[in-house]
């Protein structure tokens, strides 16, 4: 049986390692699991790390995760997104060698299917019957995904004014579902107060087990650059606990020795929801909800991001990282370059990292020829709102007139 | 410089290399690429077929492709898709050993990326500055987002009663668009006409470079079953063009001798649109035009399919394949299936492999124990419409309900 302790990064209590892995009983921050890795020898390390990336990551990097390859590891095709170098958009930002980690091609769309698999693989182990979720996007739509794929029986609750026709994409793979009146920031802490009475397991976003399997896009990164780590990984942020991921994957490469530095990290928020980042330029340990959010990066507007403070000890204490914020108009030329120059068409929120690249290169705080990965979460056709207008650019023709446009 | 010929699907007369390899000019039927294969060594061959799936399908499988591995090939990370087991599916309809092959997980979210890369290389190699496709779907997206990767121009002409929300997501990628008013058969001829005159690249869906791409699902498939063809592969039938594509992959693996038997492939209609499966019931060399198509599988309702005839030369004439239909009610059965039972949210185009996987057991057409890949063609999140009314299944509560509706 493997080892690992479940730690707070907070206040670094130890805790015991069959609780429901939820924020720290004692001050309420991410609890994470640490591995220790000392049963790996140096040749199954070499053969996890073989260069090859391939769909069910809890069977490729089981030995770096807190399951046993013995475990029947559930798979769904998710993981092993494309790498591809980015060059026409990367060399007009700031001629950097631009890579985009397209986890728009996991099987529900989003980068959220690698820490739901890990999620839905620990209630398994545990004998959890039902998961559930608070979420409108991504994160609903991942977690009914897997639960179905698993047989578990799945909860999802939503706002109660969300738009009708969010309801579909998430509603057909047969969760229990319910609208719920009411603030949202309340039902988020009054779910995980009843999952706990009743035996649900939300797999929010800074669940420990989610962490897991979120860190593995570093180990991806690290394989597809023909093992070398990049000098810089551009992140949508949100909740924090993405980008936490994303910085524990390569801390445990370096603490592996496979690498021997650290990529700079960058979260990236919305101008319209920045409070990580607000706190972050004022020097604050603990961030404030930010009051009203408004920007078209919806999947990334999130008010009391619940692993804001980890990520903020992670910049301030351990000097990891950096974070940006870029505007709404950035972040749809973003959208609409990733789309047009390299034929990604990501959500707004996805497109994000882009939108930083183009600041931070013009601020020249990128140097010429570094290697630069953007992660790019989620696909475009999920959220059509922000580029209805598009379809006002396209032209009408008779038959009859088709040769003459086109004859010219 | 690789040695391959065009040769005429019908008359079987070979065409010029330098045309633009449209249907044949003497018998109106598709052209095929023939490649020889003699320069290829056996030691080369298994190091293409290292049972490594990958992005990139042209760098992979270059010796077998129409390219050099010498050309600087294009890619969006299209191919290396999942293959999963679907026990839960599998073992309800028949008691087989289902896998489905998930073809959203490509770039674009369909099929169409393989065939879409290989005909815009193509595009590249010949000096040709222009591509254009006559689509509403799945081949406009693909087709916009490559050109626009490869730096091409793209024209995309679509039907003047388009929906308006179907534009955005094909708009997106930058390419020339307009929607034309008029009989849609006769714009997607006049385009060919239009396009030959201006040396406009129409990527269409019987395209022999298309094909070349489309065929290498049958290559991944073979990998991903350690080395072995399965015994059936139901894939949906449009224009014939990707069943076709699938058989003359597998071919090509018996005419390589890495497989000694070719798998059955079932090519799966809707019985709202199913022009193949009446002439091939009829014992007809050629297709007749479908009246008025009327199925919810907008992406395989092509009532004049370019392939037809193609396809049933290969039923007929060589013994390989079959075709079944299906109502639209078990298409729509499927779709949900698929989603609740294994957590893949499909097009009802993509999901008519499992309506016809639970025809074909009922009927005990398929024995137990077979292995049968399905192949998953298109993202369901394109085509919201026909699941609209799931929305209708999720309850409201208030907050303070929340806690008695769950502890029950």
């Amino acid at each position: 049986m493997k080892q690992f302790e479940f730690k707070c990064t907070g206040c670094h209590q130890v805790q015991p390692s069959d609780s429901w892995n939820h924020p720290c009983p004692h001050c309420g921050e991410p609890v994470e699991i640490g591995l220790d890795f000392a049963d790996l020898t140096e040749e199954r390390l070499r053969a996890v790390f073989d260069g090859q990336v391939r769909h069910g990551l809890l069977g490729k990097y089981a030995p770096l995760l807190p399951f046993s390859e013995e475990d029947s590891l559930i798979n769904l095709g998710e993981g092993g997104t494309p790498l591809i170098a980015a060059d026409t958009v990367g060399k007009r930002f700031g001629k950097v060698r631009l890579y985009l980690k397209n986890e728009t091609a996991n099987p529900t769309g989003s980068f959220k299917d690698r820490g739901t698999v890990s999620g839905i693989q620990r209630a398994i182990n545990a004998g959890i019957e039902k998961v559930g979720t608070v979420s409108t996007g991504n994160m609903a739509t991942s977690t009914a995904a897997f639960a179905a794929r698993a047989g578990l029986s799945c909860l999802v609750l939503v706002k109660g004014n969300i738009k009708q026709e969010k309801l579909p994409p998430i509603a057909v793979y047969g969760p229990e579902m319910y609208r719920v009146d009411g603030n949202y920031g309340e039902l988020y802490h009054k779910s995980l107060e009843i999952g706990t009475e009743t035996g649900i397991y939300f797999i929010i976003s800074d669940d420990p087990y989610r962490e897991e399997g979120a860190k593995t896009v570093a180990f991806e990164i690290y394989e597809q650059l023909a093992l070398q780590a990049p000098d810089y990984v551009l992140v949508p942020l949100s909740s924090g606990g993405h980008m936490a991921a994303v910085i524990k994957g390569f801390e445990e490469l370096a603490k592996l020795k496979l690498i021997d530095k650290i990529p700079q990290v960058v979260g990236v928020q919305s101008e319209g929801c920045a409070p990580i980042a607000r706190a972050y330029r004022q020097g604050m340990k603990t961030i404030e909800p930010w009051e009203n959010p408004d920007t078209i990066a919806q999947a990334i507007s999130n008010p009391g991001p619940p692993s804001g403070n980890r990520v903020l000890r992670k910049l301030l204490d351990e000097g990891r990282g950096d974070i940006v914020t870029v505007s709404d108009e950035d972040i749809l030329a973003a959208q609409l370059d990733l789309a047009s120059k390299e034929g990604i068409f990501a959500q707004p929120a996805g497109a994000v990292p882009i939108a930083a690249l183009k600041q931070l290169a013009t601020q020249q705080q990128i140097p010429e020829g570094a290697t630069v990965v953007s992660i790019i979460t989620g696909l475009g056709i999920k959220d059509l709102s922000v580029v209805h207008q598009l379809a006002e650019q396209v032209g009408t023709l008779k038959l009859s007139e088709l040769r003459e446009k086109l004859v010219q």
